[in-house]
């Protein structure tokens, strides 16, 4: 889809869950379009805060010194109003009204549908994957995903540092929703000996249970079960085990602080470059547009298209997570 | 108390909840002990391993690669059977039968207890203070308390961000057993609006409510509590609170991650002097004795009376730390 | 090129520079080649090490505890025999004589040179790519970059803090032997005013000076040079930069930090896949091969068109760096 | 001394080198000024901002969000001129003309001889010790040590791990100025084999020749050296220790990295009640004086007396420090 007008003024907003990044990506559209010789505004609080307009200029100064922070110094908001039509040509309205012609958000597929909407309202728009869960199928990469994931690793490794020392079993539940790509990563990074994904679960505890027990007679100190959020119910797990097996499992359960902190390297520079790259797509005339990175190369896709497609979990890295961990057992004293 | 018999052999053994920083206590009792020509031995999972006589021997390569890793090498573990007069004594002769002339037991005030037990059987005995609490009377400094603290912070910090950028409020709970040493540290450390500490808990949540209520018309973006576990309950009080405020509210529960971790600089130091003063008290020829840090130095407790001290959150720190983070609100817009 | 025998042991090095990553990769080489039934057999040192015959058995237990470390478990070395004919087929001998029918070897380019030598001579060989300066062509990702990126980012974020403070000039050397891939991360990602690379630097120091003194009229209070290992001369650098512009600059080099530490949760995780996707490899019967990082898959080359590949700087990435940091500047106060 | 007049405005600078913990000390001045009923005001880079009346008002919101930030949000700067006495005299005027009745000088023995000229013509002034060096006498914690000491002992953990990897020897040249206290605790935090402190060093460089030698023929895979910066010449250093052991040697400079990042968690609380017990002592109506830490509480001293006490490296930390690493070498294989 091709925008007719010619874009002056550009705005951006945060949508959804916050994730580490953001900031780097609001820097990057700011900047990359005052730079374009555009005119920049953010929009507090997502699309809340657009209803609301809540609407400020943003030079490159404002986005000084904020590559290196968590959280998004736009705020973030849930919009019940913004899922209706009448809000979201509220919206259009107010976008207009304020002079906006093309938008920028950054957030995850819901965020995404709302500016799809947008676009059929003739505002100009293009999305940044923004999530920590990974779960958008366009892109290999979104933003804060990466963060989070070293985040939840570091957590572990300390769990683990202590569940050896008094041999315990420790089951550690990881954000992600729907999705179970940190649990995966994490589940590798650190080794654990089992990896609870939504994708591949089958409630069939006493495998892990004998897991466990097989373990133990083997001579392993400690026994890491990743769990995903979208399984959950770590804490009835880790008393169901604890009754069954005789040994200690105790339940953690990381949380928010997975959202935050400080972005990682790999955050920063993918959310500079798909920060700019979406600033790039508008004054190319698209509307209607994801960027994503995908098979090597930043990219990007229609939106519609993009929210159609579908992802798994490699099936390849599975195997792999799991070889590495327990299979091998049979050698191990 | 006086030991009469040299001393040729020296067991260490930790015991009780593990701390980052054991292991550079471990490295410093069996190096200082090898150059000052003892043998050593290490003695498994506490006095759970004396009992089974899970004995090993020490050189200095066997803790070589130690001092920055988490947990403790020698494992550690609860014992009930260690609490019997009859258990004690069955411990005092193991140690005999393998020699050992002395016992380093790094642990808390429950693992003094089982040295000062022992030091009454004849086993010349010292206790280093291990725990992440910070709540052994006779020391202003406890193995693993620095290092938990900063994990702790560092987590605080990340879930600062997000809950800035959904203005949302949230607890946090961290650890500290019946002491709110860590708790208080969190709350300067993270600029945390209410700090709540089982020494000082009044239980009117009221009073919490309204804060949060007066920070929110104030245009405050995020409100922290730090909770101590001595406290806890913070998943229903979150729920209480997003009901009386309106706001959402969430709990996160730190857990076990706050045990582990690679020793900050200072555990690693304080240990690896307290350890090593450990071997000197004893080769001093005492027994029944406690190291600990008071007014600026590395000191020796007799246990007895290092049990009998108390110590409470220092007032004047406490006082700021309420006074920096909500006291001051009349001036904030 | 595919193998004539089975493959019954396996053995693995690592050589060159050392990776942190290297270890996760080592432990899923052993793990892999365990579990799909083979011997595994450590070589120390490197080629080094083959020549003297430094060889050890791996089991699954000695790779425990690894995945979260830096430096490499099997030691790495330069060997200028080696790279004699002489040397290769001593080598060659030495796997025969060992019972190593195939080997898996960690490194760079020049290591990969090694590995090909040997297939020629009859020994299964395949290449896994283990570098800080992602300087493989045949792959986007190579063990180690990740985690050494953000060791400098770190780093530079520090040097920032310090830099804005005193309002000083600060030129950064970060490592990456002949290629820029660090510095222009590292540029993005602390938001640098320069970033210098090999592949693009023209010598022209006026211009750097000149964006110096203009940033300063603009009210910048820092000015950080990311300068690549392949330009160098920070120091004197630094010295005419202060002379030109009367402004306080500093050199840092960062050094031997950035080749260790505990990898990131993608150098573990990509490592990981990469080492287990080796023994696959050589179990499929091939040899001569390199495993890569390629358009989102795991994939594996021949060594000859691997080490015949180029690959340079991504220009829109290598235009954006600049752009948001120094082109934004005529909006600047 | 004590102060005649009620104060009604303090003023807050920062002077010399910056140091992490600085802006939580500012943001405990700050708010506990206005929590007590003052006008609070900054005052830009130092008694260099001073002279040119860089004069900033305080709010509580001028300090949010900075306890957790590293650098000086106040800016710091050395001031030839405020060493004269026509400049202190200047200085006196500019603090009258502006309504600044006591001033909070954070800094180190430096800026404390400019506060105490201040008082003496009038304007009463407390020092707030500030240095990451550990150089000030009267007192044994100065903000900053703990963050520049640990980020330090990280980086060198780091080059430990590629040192042993490739069984070079190191030589880390940490910060302290003419100050061993940073490189004796990275000493013994990083279990260095040699530890040269300006207060110790003998330049006896064979003996750390011959050390380097003998450790290899016990097999020891690294060698750590932490220089002090007032020791320094480590370049040269490591190319004369190549040169008589023929054993891989490389000198890393830690340098301005040292002086920045977020603060640790003692930084952030030791920084607020120093912070806060400043404006207590002014309003409590003291003048001339210096916050310090000592035996184990928080005090005030007479700056005259702070400035003429002596400290010196703590005997019993330096044996043991030494002990640890290679006094127990006789034992090690």
């Amino acid at each position: 889809m091709t925008a007719k007008k010619e874009i002056k003024t550009i705005g951006v907003l945060t949508s959804g869950g916050d994730a580490p990044g953001m900031n780097a990506a609001i820097r990057a559209v700011v900047r990359r379009g005052l730079s374009r010789g555009c005119k920049m505004k953010g929009i507090l609080k997502g699309y809340n805060g657009l209803l609301n307009e809540e609407i400020i200029d943003m030079t490159a100064v404002d986005v000084s010194d904020t590559i290196e922070r968590g959280g998004t110094i736009l705020y973030t908001a849930r919009c019940a109003e913004f899922r209706t039509e009448e809000g979201q040509k509220r919206g259009a309205e107010i976008c207009r009204k304020h002079g906006i012609d093309a938008l920028v958000v950054i957030g995850g597929d819901g965020s995404f549908a709302g500016a799809q909407k947008l676009a059929n309202l003739g505002i100009n728009t293009v999305g940044v994957p923004g999530t920590i869960d990974l779960d958008i199928a366009c892109t290999e990469y979104t933003i804060g995903f990466d963060t989070a994931v070293n985040t939840a690793m570091e957590a572990i490794d300390k769990v683990r540092d202590t569940s050896t020392s008094h041999e315990r079993c420790s089951i550690i539940e990881v954000m992600g929703r729907n999705a179970g790509y940190l649990a995966l990563w994490c589940g590798i990074a650190n080794g654990a000996e089992d990896i609870l994904l939504p994708e591949k679960y089958d409630y069939d505890e006493q495998k892990v249970i004998n897991n466990i027990i097989e373990n133990r007679k083997r001579g392993k100190k400690h026994h890491i079960i990743i769990n995903a959020e979208g399984i959950g119910h770590s804490e009835a797990m880790a008393k169901r085990i604890e009754a069954a097996t005789g040994i200690e499992t105790r339940a953690t359960i990381l949380g928010h602080m997975q959202r935050g902190g400080s972005p990682t390297c790999k955050d920063r520079v993918y959310a500079s470059i798909m920060g700019a790259k979406a600033v790039d797509v508008l004054l190319e005339g698209k509307t209607q547009r994801v960027i994503g990175y995908k098979n090597g190369e930043y990219v990007d896709f229609d939106i519609n298209e993009a929210l159609a497609m579908t992802k798994s979990i490699p099936e390849y890295t599975y195997e792999i997570g799991h070889a590495l961990s327990h299979n091998y057992s049979k050698n191990v004293k």
